[in-house]
């Protein structure tokens, strides 16, 4: 176990992980603001004004629940809501896998389709899958962005298949995506999709953002059991009747979100991912000409590039050493892939000229 | 719904409610530090940092939790994660008849002791439930301080019970009390007892404490299922490897936790549950005065004083002249007991002088 205990003093860095991202003055200091009663008008002031904001930048009419707590709670909640006996998970990185150990450490039966690291998921193997199943699906879950290996996996096309499937709803983990890579959520047919807010929203960590389609909310209200903290309906039926969450949230987070959610109406949705695609295209040019891309070719992300180490490079060495000499941080590669990879973020806040000036002090630093 | 999107400008107002309570401006303030990496070495630091203090606090060796949630994630997480099939619940107000609802949507089999709003749960009643059991529970769950009623439950008489019942897990929600009203969690035998951090740690809301006894954690490890975002096994597993958490937390509320801890730990446990003590009984006795006590006699909470409108006030007007005129805030009563009675929080920060200034307002207000 470790034993540190007296918590120091750390310099300030720029982060460029994927996640979390840099977070604005304005943002962090509106949490600052005395704390209120999660009953009163004001709270009810707070919370109908950052749901609504949101499905106003989302672009859609199904609701939103904004949760005290790490977007990861939605593989839970999405499992315990609308999965009664078994679901297909589609798996081609850390974050798919755990998705499915999740649901089977709830007690569900599950199903993966697996693909090597770095590989996307393809539509036609979710329409495999489905046509082989002689029970069916109470759920297809698929990561939007494998946070894990840089790929973005085409959930416009799974979703068209999942249209042919009524019955199997589509539950969507966007944790490193929505915000920085535009989707159309009712277009694609997505019962549920989740963020984390300290990723492509740029706020500080600890609420999660889940949208919900009528369908889904249904699925849950027939189940005899479901989540409660999780619960969608619960969730909604308080913000219908009182404009409030169920339980005390966190009220200095959603000051910090109502902030950012100014700004990030004022840019626009569309006018953000298009900033977002030209990070990515600066990664993407930068790592093909100083080292390799470890996604499947045209699955590349838009919010995190990962690099594949093509000249072997001490990962874990320059990473120090541009923390150290530039403050700056970005990442190693995930688990297994820790040193033939290291990942950067271009998320949120960030520009092509901030993203430039990581990649001129890893250029500095790895002598190329 | 409610259609308001357009937040305002607040005055300041001082919190005498149940939760959320007064918080210190450099408690505050800790929260606009610029974020930083959760997989990295100051993260361990914070992380290990407010764990320990937090075992330290609470002088127990059992293991500690801090999760990004409200303290209520946990009735749902102890109910997947130390029940398989039967719980009793000990039902005497809101939160009580709550927990057992949660358990009820998971698909549990749930019996409950109930009793009339503002009565205690007696230790007898356990026993005699416990013995009238063929099955047996694999837990009983009890609500240390209803904060709805202001009955401050013999959690210690309820454990002496359980200590003869060895395979059924006692779980404490000890919300509104934890820091604020002493525990000795070995002594009494809790398997796992949880906190939310706004009420008597007087830190703004957002995270949950929950306290684990190993036989809690085994029983976890041997279940075919489980929570996965409040899983013991998963939270404990990752802060004996790493000194992290599983998944990204509310790292903004860790440093207030940090700072907060370092006040509580100053002034002491023993000495934190003195002053409340003290200012229990004065507002007790100034109840008594001009109104009635809800509560049975002898279960009074230490926390929160449910006052029995004996005069015939209009609360709901009371409140919120007291409100205009003062800027202090206090609660009506709960749900269905709204105008019959009213309650006053006295934990965290607060003072016999600072419940004072709220009595002398109230006593203005209402013409007493």
């Amino acid at each position: 176990m470790t034993e540190k205990r007296e918590y120091g003093e750390y310099p300030e860095k720029t982060l460029y992980l994927p996640g979390p991202t840099e977070v604005r003055e304005d943002v962090r200091e509106a949490m600052c603001q005395p704390t209120f009663g999660h009953r009163s008008g004001r709270m009810t002031d707070l919370y109908t004004t950052i749901v609504e904001d949101t499905k106003d930048f989302l672009d859609t009419d199904n609701d939103v629940i904004v949760l005290s707590a790490s977007g990861t709670e939605f593989w839970e909640a999405t499992t315990l809501n609308l999965v009664e006996d078994r679901v297909l998970c589609a798996c081609s990185g850390a974050f798919g896998d755990r998705q499915a150990n999740v649901a089977e450490r709830l007690g569900k039966t599950v199903d993966r389709i697996e693909y090597e690291w770095g590989r996307a998921v393809k539509p036609g193997d979710v329409r495999a899958a489905l046509e082989a199943s002689e029970e069916g699906y109470d759920a297809v879950m698929v990561v939007m962005n494998e946070t894990s290996t840089g790929v973005r996996n085409p959930i416009e096309g799974i979703g068209a298949v999942l249209a042919e499937y009524p019955e199997t709803c589509y539950v969507v983990d966007a944790i490193s995506a929505l915000g920085g890579d535009y989707v159309d959520i009712e277009a694609v047919g997505i019962d549920a999709i989740f963020t984390s807010v300290q990723k492509a929203f740029a706020m500080p960590p600890g609420l999660a953002v889940c949208v919900i389609s009528e369908d889904a909310d249904e699925r849950e209200r027939e189940k005899d059991s479901a989540s409660w903290y999780g619960g969608f309906q619960r969730c909604l039926d308080y913000y219908d009747r009182k404009g409030q969450t169920h339980s005390t949230p966190a009220i200095p987070l959603m000051l910090a979100y109502r902030t950012q959610m100014k700004h990030m109406l004022e840019e626009g949705h569309h006018e953000r991912d298009r900033r977002h695609r030209e990070m990515a295209e600066y990664t993407r040019e930068w790592a093909r000409e100083h080292f390799g891309l470890f996604p499947e070719a045209g699955y590349e992300s838009r919010t995190v590039t990962c690099v594949e180490n093509t000249r072997g490079i001490d990962v874990a060495a320059t990473i120090e050493e541009v923390s150290e000499r530039y403050d700056m941080v970005f990442s190693n590669g995930y688990g297994p892939i820790g040193e033939e990879t290291f990942r950067i973020g271009h998320m949120g806040e960030h520009t092509v000229e901030s993203v430039e000036a990581l990649t001129d002090a890893i250029e500095d630093v790895a002598g190329l």
